[in-house]
């Protein structure tokens, strides 16, 4: 999974019958303190997660291995929302 | 999904019979604002996307959760055409 | 998919049993130009390609949609022969 | 596979409830001496790593193919520590 | 697939069951020279390849198609040991 941050939203009117009704959130990769590392990607929420959460993403078929996103075109998804990142014993991320 | 905008056409008369009739456009990469940010890759449409416009591209097996792209040998697919991307509450792309 | 330029052959006398028969080419992706912008890689031929050709690739489980290529361990293959590429309305690539 | 070290530890209380009991653990994949060489990225650990263990880190569908990480949205697992690495005769890397 | 050079080994006594018995080979993805153009990675050897040969990895789930990897946690496999690469009609590598 990637450590990502939520930067935005998007608006599609026209797209596959499948994805309607699922939030699509623009997310960026972070590094362990939550500093961005990666280009913009867009991904489907099932954790309820808003602007400037840190979530965790999965990739891939991965991505469709909830029920929201089961069977769906969509190869990235926000599983969870980050609390705490702590490495080598320090805490490099505490949600606000 | 990545953010990409459609930016040309491919024509090809030898192909796998699994993709007959399946329209293949080049699109590339692009950030939030549209802006180009990767290199060419091809997908097939499933939204009757057009040159210029921006979409959402799903990617891997992900690609083939749809009617038009089931068992097919192709790995990426056009899924969404985008409306509106918004970053920190100020809209960076609206379709024109 | 990928645009790749087919550069070249491999040859394998000890290999995975399901690869047997198949005609595995060397590709290097390029643009919408058919300038080189890639590393090699391996793909298996679908569609009696020869050196020199610009063809699509398809990567990944996508592979493996094809009657050559599944239920085996290959993870690219060349799925259609490029005639004609074109962007922004003019041809950027013209099979000879 | 990728070697990875195992450099952190996540918390999460809002997740998708397949991965509720996982232990998701922040890894940095290295070359063969354990020098890092890549970004941060969250695996499912399965073999009681902790940190600072040089382990092997699977990915994308190959993730799911543990017992703990069936049908799960996972795209990242680590399946094994590593002992030694050895790299044209050369032991390269011991655990301690 | 990539062309890779096998340059060494691994131990492991701790991993996933699924794997035990699999030997796992570090490999460096080459060009078609077998000059080394990237990082390290582990996959399965299923072709009993040895230090220095140049052989095809396959990634992702198609390295699960073949009877040694079937239904494992593994994202690598060495599909074929290489005799020959040829690009535009002159041998760039034979093996010695």
């Amino acid at each position: 999974m990637l450590i990502a941050k939520v930067i935005g939203t998007t608006v599609s009117t026209i797209k596959d019958e499948k994805i309607h009704g699922r939030k699509l959130l623009i997310c960026r990769q972070t590094d362990e303190k939550g500093e961005f590392i990666g280009k913009p990607y867009v991904a489907v929420d099932t954790v309820d997660a808003g602007i400037g959460d840190l979530v965790l993403t999965a990739h891939g078929s991965s991505a469709r291995q909830t029920n929201i996103t089961d069977n769906r075109p969509v190869d990235a998804v926000i599983m969870a929302m980050i609390d705490t990142l702590e490495v080598d014993g320090k805490v490099t991320f505490q949600k606000g």
